[in-house]
């Protein structure tokens, strides 16, 4: 048990808590990389309640698609272990959940409201564990939540920025230097592709010169990153080997990758395990721009789309309110 | 044909320049990275003469090696493409090389002799062409030298520092940080290995876990090179992927690395394709305990070794001395 009593001073009655959603591979580094966006994203309430025990009293936005138990439902259940490594599990916590963002769409919808309950409940108790303390339990809420304890989504909604998971085993998270200019747009049809599936179509052997391609281009966007080298970032944004098998996923992606790059896109690709694609750009316009030219032609194949334009969330999740 | 009137106007009668040894692939970036050495390096003189062509009047110690004619000689050979490219097949030129470092090493040995002739003859001409304008010859040198032209040992001997080599089609080299405390120990065991014999030993496909650790690496190790990491630059000094075929190679190999590691490494490997071996560090102590001990253990089993303990070069080439 850690020493919290100084911590626990400082607990708080209520918060209300922001998390982003997150755009995982970021196109040349599958399961290593990933970024935060600053829309969308899910919100958490929390409360302290009398009586011991976590509580779910509401799901909101998740046409009734996620679990209510508590200890199947991964912000609670995640929320549960925290109390228990801090050794308060005599502390009562009323929880709601505002999903914000679609499910199943390849942009960390269940890392973003795993975050959210993690990130809001340390500081409902006045902070006792550091962001690197939360991550094991960020990992755990994967696994409750897809069955594998992927980092590449939850880490950058905890940290914010692009993120680096360097290693598994150990884990090792590098968080990277988000350059100011760049501007997401994220477009999210509505197909369904499970992530196990998408995972499934992935070669597992793969030919040696593809991959020094790929180690190529993320050592290149990596360095872009650090100069704030918008060109070099684009130059590196290439995928020769999970792309392929992924696009036939999705409607006209070679089309739209195509266009987006024309109008100006730094890069183009899927997020996470699809269907949603996103396009990295360094300014405004252009994001704008690939928007309606992706949800035009999703509409004219007869399929509907949600999108978002966002600056990348350097800072992770945020306080909405907070009652002391 | 460029226009030159200007440079050529500050030619020079006689210049003498070094360019320094380089360490490919360090560890995690096969085939896309390298570095270069203060020591050693390889020294050439370049001379005018009267009567038009390329001429190799000396060569030392090479023990005979290499070739003397010169369009078979890869420093002659690359003048010679200079010449041409710049519009002056009518100029004579005298070429002395000094080999100044152990051929067939792993260190990049033809790359250092090709990189010195062609920054040596720019600087006698009144740097007509730009290091980038260089690095095209510089590759066309290594083709001629070993059959393929790979850019990880001649793009750091020319940039100096080091350099990642995003791309080969197009070209796409991207100087990297060096931060200051790395200090590496070469060791050179006096066996054979082929380049040709090494590359092949290589498995072709691979798998897509094996890869992923990969990159996750590369993308650390570049980043702990922006940062001056030294701790993750070490955890990042880690190959699954080419280092177990290539080992069995090296005399004693992984009980070297474990003792690098042991006195304070932040990394061992192989230098390119071997049998060179080096080691980085972060400290002159360290590098030096190493160079003893890699030596002490190579002698026990009978082969005789060079070693050098060298910063890293910053700078690329240099000019030892210049008559205008």
């Amino acid at each position: 048990m850690l020493d919290l009593s100084e911590n626990l001073k400082k607990m708080n009655k209520y918060v209300k808590v922001f998390a982003p959603a997150t755009v995982a591979n970021v196109i040349c580094g599958y399961d290593v990389l990933g970024f935060a966006l600053n829309a969308p994203g899910d919100e958490v309430e929390i409360e302290l309640k009398k009586t011991p025990g976590v509580e779910l009293t509401e799901i909101t936005g998740d046409q009734g698609l996620l679990p209510r138990d508590p200890l199947k439902n991964t912000v609670t259940a995640t929320i549960s272990g925290i109390l228990e490594k801090i050794g308060r599990k005599d502390l009562g916590i009323s929880v709601k959940l505002h999903k914000k963002m679609p499910i199943g769409s390849g942009l960390g919808s269940s890392a973003a409201s795993t975050v959210a309950g993690i990130f809001g409940v340390n500081k409902l108790l006045g902070e006792p564990l550091s962001i690197k303390e939360l991550m094991p339990f960020a990992l755990k809420g994967e696994e409750i939540a897809c069955g594998h304890g992927h980092a590449d989504n939850v880490a950058p909604s905890l940290y914010g920025g692009f993120v680096l998971i360097r290693s598994y085993e150990p884990l090792d998270i590098i968080p990277l230097p988000t350059p100011e200019k760049l501007i997401a747009t994220v477009i999210h049809p509505q197909i369904e592709i499970q992530t196990r599936d998408a995972r499934k179509i992935v070669r597992q052997h793969i030919l040696l010169r593809d991959a020094i391609e790929q180690w190529g281009n993320i050592a290149g966007l990596v360095s872009g990153l650090y100069r704030s080298d918008y060109a070099l970032i684009g130059r590196s944004l290439e995928d020769r080997l999970i792309e392929p098998s992924r696009a036939i996923l999705i409607p006209e992606f070679y089309e739209l990758k195509k266009n987006a790059l024309a109008l100006g896109a730094l890069g183009f690709g899927i997020s996470g395990s699809g269907p949603s694609v996103f396009a990295l750009c360094d300014n405004l316009k252009t994001a704008q721009n690939i928007k309606t030219m992706v949800q035009s032609r999703f509409e004219q194949v007869g399929v509907n789309s949600h999108a978002f334009v966002s600056s990348v969330n350097a800072d992770g999740p945020r306080v909405l309110s907070v009652q002391s």
